[in-house]
């Protein structure tokens, strides 16, 4: 077999086109979240039904699973493209068969109802308004896990799909193994650590200049804001991409808080690094994506984070941040706001929380999930539900549904395993980054000066270049040679945090 | 037959599927025009092509014939939603089987290659860069009129595309006769009548509030931007809408002169008016268009001419168009601003002209496109015979091509009959105008108090509300009791004229 072969360019030939309709469908996904007026809805839900079903009936195609098959057998060496090609087009065209076209029709009639239930809950701030619709997306999400692996556990498969080759089992215990070091570090922080003044986030920062900062930022990681990429506004701050030269993030901003729209954009773009390192070679075919949602979130915390939340970045950045808000930081030293901005404190919402508590967020969400699918939990006692684990982990009750269960866009349109992403996200990246590190030691120093083209071309060459070519798990071993570890991510924090807050740990 | 049966309510879903790809495809266009980042074009030019075959496959589909034929077997009143949906329903699947699905990807190809060459020639002012691009729209808009109608000549069955019904000696006749009364006119004016001076109009006009101004006129009309309705920025105005709920208008904006952007956006409301008038109960079927282009321009000019230069519209606006711009027309009367925005000059580009010289920017756009036709004209030669063009009907030459035949964006997509549906608008907006005077006296003067519902209700009623459902001669005549003539929008012209330049005629 060679890419030459006449079934090959077949098969490339019909997954190219699947893959454009795929971007089609994001791009009428962001233009719902972005610029749609609030009446194009019904329509935009029945626009994205067809196109959904008839995505489906592609990848399902009988006539591709015998391509595939055929080609399959071919197969000599199982390192190479087209071997990777058809091991992720072998699993997406099974998983496809396995679904009833009925399935993907109501599965993408509860996201969309999903979306615009959740938008409307949000304005009315009453969850009652989002519940029937969530009782929908829970039932289409456990059909889908039932359809596609009849005789496993639901959640197990939907996780499976976020996060190829990791179990349930695993996952539990790397929860586990991090909540059992957070929580003792949290109370660390709380009892012993020299407090944070964090008030001066706090005062009005004008919108408009609040979205330079983030532009300028995101420019300087090196997200293409000009000829490759966009930046918008939308209710959740999200990324999207419809191929590698046009990449799209969005955000929120708040008026009275620095940080919600600085590090959500800092976020974001790190997602959009990834999508535009996105070889042109791939982009139209199954590895032209991250191998998984971790492995995206890595990017996106990376620069949120172990970059955007550091000493050397704000060294750099926060004489600029002083020319763009000059009467709130004129008089503020780098090291209030370097502090500031690492504040650890128990928070209500997730995307606003600090690095220490932000994995409570991410297990909370993840208990809730399990109790949803063991029937332990109904989506009717969800909000209390929420309620109470927040006053357990995290010792605050949210005083409404927006700032407690409708907070996450996520489950308006899917349930099962949605946030685990973020937490894989976060162990992968600091394992990825203390990789990088030795190989190029004065990367960090180069954040001081501005030049984080040394990290950025290192995570091109390493993960953002070779897309979906690889299990998960075997790129991780590929680039550090290790399995998934927690280790590099607690060691980064207990480092971190002994900084900031001068903890005899 | 009933709208119950089976085999109807089948055709039913089928086309519905088709209008939504269609309307994906129309949200893909504005994307490109609006907001999508330069790096996007290539693969979204390819995503178009994935989409645009796969309507055409769908319209093409040898089952979809089947039941359209099965179906008109059974009509027996041909008045009806069902007979006329079968009606134009054979028509477009005819019209698709005759369509190699080669040729429908390199029509999208050329659309797609002609829009981002068009857009850099404009840039550069450099007509050398849209040249290859345009032989090959050209080459191919001629290869689509062969494979529909192989044995017509090629313009005429384009026209027909566009202008169902229309033979290409209508229009020349039609045209002809505008042209023996517009020329004689615009002579009598610039010789005889009360010169204008619309000096005032190229002051500095601060886009933002042009665009706030554009916004007011435009919703004051009828045109819902709140909830139903969009208005953004692109190089050259349009409308779309992706359901009668959704529609989105475009404008752009001349810091120096303000009637550019404000005239375009109540043309592009108009459009809109006509979208959103859409009935729900049509809108995924082939009734949820207008018949023709020219009835799709009536109801732009209507609004832009008919009503948004007039009198009794400025009586009302202008005090509102103070407030918004007090330095520039505080000291301005209204007569001096009325007769202004009705200044007749030869000028360069089509969608600022008056009312008078607009129709031979048409008249030598046509003439052009017919001499492509013949072949008496290569693209090559094409700037030069437009310059002549302008030289003999207008008596200026443009100085560059931006401001010459690089103007439009039609001819980046297709070259066909191209800009007809404009004058025919100009002639079917008059005559409907007259025809709702004539039923509801009291409209005119509601204007000068802001009151456009009743002409917008009467537009809603006997044009929007039937969509596509008759042959737009048999629309007009159904309407007006009348044949398309010139006589309503020559007498128009003419009372106006006399009107601003108080012409003795």
């Amino acid at each position: 077999m060679s890419t030459g072969s006449h079934d090959y360019d077949q098969l490339t030939q019909k997954v190219a086109e699947i893959r454009d309709l795929e971007r089609i469908a994001a791009l009428s996904y962001w233009d719902m979240q972005t610029y749609m007026p609030q009446g194009g809805h019904h329509a935009r839900a029945e626009q994205q039904d067809t196109l959904q079903v008839l995505i489906h009936e592609k990848m399902a195609d009988p006539q591709l699973g015998a391509l595939i098959d055929a080609l399959r057998e071919k197969i000599t060496d199982p390192d190479t493209i087209e071997a990777a090609t058809l091991h992720w087009l072998a699993r997406d065209h099974k998983e496809a068969t396995q679904m009833p076209p009925e399935l993907v029709r109501e599965k993408s009639q509860a996201a969309s109802n999903g979306m615009a239930t959740w938008l409307k809950a949000r304005e009315e701030n009453d969850f009652q308004i989002f519940l029937p619709a969530l009782k929908q997306i829970l039932k289409v999400s456990r059909a889908t896990a039932r359809a596609i692996k009849p005789d496993s556990d639901p959640l197990a498969t939907l996780l499976d799909q976020r996060e190829p080759g990791f179990s349930l089992g695993e996952i539990n215990q790397l929860f586990s193994q991090l909540r059992d070091f957070l929580v003792p570090l949290l109370n660390n922080i709380l009892h012993d650590g020299q407090p944070v003044d964090s008030g001066i986030l706090r005062e009005y920062y004008d919108p408009k200049v609040q979205w330079e900062a983030g532009f300028d930022a995101a420019k300087q990681i090196g997200f293409d804001l000009d000829k490759r990429g966009r930046k918008d506004i939308s209710v959740h701050p999200f990324t999207t991409a419809f191929s590698p030269d046009d990449v799209r993030i969005t955000t929120r901003l708040r008026n009275n808080y620095f940080p919600t729209a600085f590090f959500a954009t800092l976020h974001e773009a790190g997602h959009g690094t990834y999508e535009q390192g996105i070889p042109a070679s791939l982009a139209r075919s199954v590895l032209g994506n991250a191998p998984s949602g971790g492995f995206h979130e890595s990017q996106s915390r990376l620069w949120e984070n172990l970059v955007g939340r550091s000493r050397p970045f704000w060294n750099y950045f926060f004489p600029r941040l002083q020319q763009y808000f000059p009467n709130q930081l004129r008089d503020v030293s780098l090291e209030t706001f370097y502090r500031a901005v690492n504040d650890v404190k128990p928070s209500l919402i997730r995307v606003e929380a600090d690095e220490v508590t932000y994995n409570l967020h991410i297990i909370i969400r993840f208990e809730l999930e399990r109790d949803l699918f063991k029937e332990d939990l109904t989506p009717a006692d969800l909000p209390d539900a929420w309620n109470q684990k927040y006053e357990k982990y995290l010792g605050i009750t949210p005083p409404d549904p927006t700032q407690g269960v409708l907070q996450d866009i996520h489950w308006s349109s899917e349930i099962g395993a949605s946030f685990v992403s973020y937490t894989l996200g976060n162990m992968i990246s600091a394992q990825l980054f203390e990789q990088a590190r030795k190989v190029t030691p004065k990367m960090i120093e180069g954040f001081g000066q501005g030049d984080f083209s040394p990290l950025l071309e290192w995570m091109q060459e390493n993960v953002h270049a070779v897309g979906r070519r690889y299990e998960p798990k075997d790129l991780l071993k590929r680039i550090t040679g290790d399995t998934l570890r927690p280790e590099p991510f607690m060691h980064y924090l207990t480092d971190k945090m002994k900084d900031v807050y001068q903890l005899s740990i």
